[in-house]
């Protein structure tokens, strides 16, 4: 059965905390039925979270009678649910609409929804929930596997759209390559995949090993990345991921005019060309690992200033500088393709 | 109701693998009442746990009748149950005896031996089962309390240890000093503190930064970490404790004679002073945190070695290099003390 999905985004619709509805919108736009959110009923997804075109936010589930699925389109820091919305949850399940969900706090675990859901002969799928139990060992890597890992200055920088428009952009040339999903996110849209925040920590980096030994008969994998080397909420989840799939290259995103911590103002981030050497570091550990290029999310800035500042950092960096989203993905494809075929990666580690 | 302790290490009589029996045979001597491993029965804890003395080592629970909790006295890779040992727990627990488990294996969770403790009224309790799902906040650091961390090369190189030497050797000079366990053996031995290593990833920095606010009415912190920046398994859970902790400065574990990654023979360790390299330019991201000394664990080498060894380690990192076993704390807690008393970081962040 094909999903047809209304995307719950009431009170957050806006793409920096409405990630998963705006990628599930960008790359599943088939599978998107409404989005639902009262406040903005009657509008356009594409005004609120810059993708889904005209697919309409709607303020009652009626309006999407073809629907079978209600996806929690949010990822909050912490990932619980907000409290408003069970209702909606409930009414949900009452008209046979299977729940889909990527939040730290299980919705299978709730008393009442997963009896609800059972009696309506229902499912509830928490994406994140998991029993991933296995050490990340260090063999069995396929040397003839290019692995392409994407990180970040900080957290929703872009990192997923990054590997899934660059994984495209290769793919349109022929390559095979393959998206290798990290985060709920990518693993609604790409059906596969590890949801490594939520792994017991002494496993995380055995997730991504596993990721990566299960999909290393493609040509190229693109690693999604998570968080930031500098969050001082995420690092850690950062650090096994870029141990565990021990990238060959990566590319390193960024938002322009992001000056703090997302989640955390507080706390300033350090210069971009600090950070670059920070994950060349601890990349490069046990084999060489070089940024091949950075992603600019250029949401926050005008066209001009993008320009600018793109122009900026790669005059500071000596590196392509690419707003996948305004520019599409081909100088950061190129940059993939030339690495590929300089064929010195093929010399690094097992 | 006090513990009196019997630590099962049958098959895994080691102060590598047994670390779990080390500790307690070393920190808490009186609670042990014997170490039950069958294979080198009627021989002493000291020879094979090099602690504990003249505690003697058991072929049959019988033997020791006054005691009343069984300890899985191993912390092996991945952390599960043996699975010879499940008679022991059986007749332990037919013997009134409680359960006390650091595996990531929850005896709790196990049917026949939860169904069979609930019967005989006894408990399991499993110290890394935790349900901690807080992100760390960076705030509320009280800038009077000094933190100290101790990072090592690799896992199992004495971090708590030296934690607990130092923390020890602090006190006895009037300091108000404290450990603050972060592995299922120094909360054991504490009887406090976070299981980090089994905390959701996304949480680990969160459980850290809790530990220190829980504890930061102590004038001195001296935090115990866990694995290794540079270790491919683990190195995700050291950077979410180091950056969760947010030390005022580090006490940098390594073992004499050790090359390669525990666990991971095939992975080269990176040398020491690249290493401490990585975990100042990692501690230091947003305010700066220095390496103010060196702990050697010398079991593999003689002492004349050890002796050498250390020499050239102190030349070399210019910084004072101590065995904590052989020689004492002294010189390393001289060195937290003068850090602490040069004042400059008090002037850190919050």
């Amino acid at each position: 059965m094909s999903r047809r999905m209304v995307l719950l985004t009431w009170g957050y619709s806006n793409p920096s905390i409405a990630k998963t509805a705006a990628g599930l919108l960008r790359y599943c736009p088939g599978e998107c039925v409404a989005v639902f959110d009262p406040d903005n009923a009657g509008r356009k997804s594409q005004e609120f979270l810059e993708a889904g075109g005209d697919i309409p936010i709607i303020a009652r589930l009626d309006e999407a009678p073809s629907a079978n699925t209600l996806v929690m389109g949010i990822a909050p820091p912490g990932g619980r649910i907000p409290e408003a919305w069970r209702v909606v949850l409930l009414e949900a399940i009452g008209r046979g609409m299977n729940l889909l969900s990527g939040l730290h706090d299980f919705l299978s675990d709730d008393v009442e929804l997963a009896a609800t859901a059972a009696k309506r002969g229902v499912t509830i799928t928490d994406v994140r929930k998991n029993n991933f139990k296995q050490i990340a060992k260090r063999t069995g890597f396929n040397p003839s596997c290019l692995r392409i890992h994407t990180v970040g200055h900080d957290c929703s920088v872009g990192k997923m759209v990054v590997s899934l428009e660059v994984t495209n952009g290769l793919k349109k040339r022929g390559v095979d390559a393959k998206f290798v999903a990290t985060g709920q996110t990518g693993i609604m849209v790409e059906g596969s995949g590890l949801p490594l925040d939520c792994i017991v920590s002494d496993f995380v980096s055995g997730g991504a090993e596993q990721l990566v030994l299960e999909n290393q008969h493609h040509d190229v994998l693109l690693v999604e990345g998570q968080g930031s080397l500098v969050h001082p909420s995420y690092s850690g989840v950062t650090l096994s991921l870029l141990h565990g799939c021990l990238p060959h290259a990566m590319i390193l995103g960024f938002e322009a005019g992001r000056v703090t911590v997302d989640g955390l103002e507080h706390v300033p981030l350090p210069k971009l060309v600090r950070i670059r050497e920070l994950y060349e570091a601890m990349a490069s550990i046990h084999q060489p690992c070089a940024t091949i290029g950075v992603a600019m999310n250029g949401r926050r800035v005008t066209p001009y200033e993008a320009h600018e500042i793109a122009k900026c950092v790669e005059a500071e960096l000596n590196l392509p500088v690419v707003d996948v989203i305004r520019d599409g993905p081909d100088r950061l494809v190129d940059a993939v393709e030339q690495f590929r075929n300089c064929g010195h990666w093929r010399t690094f580690g097992k």
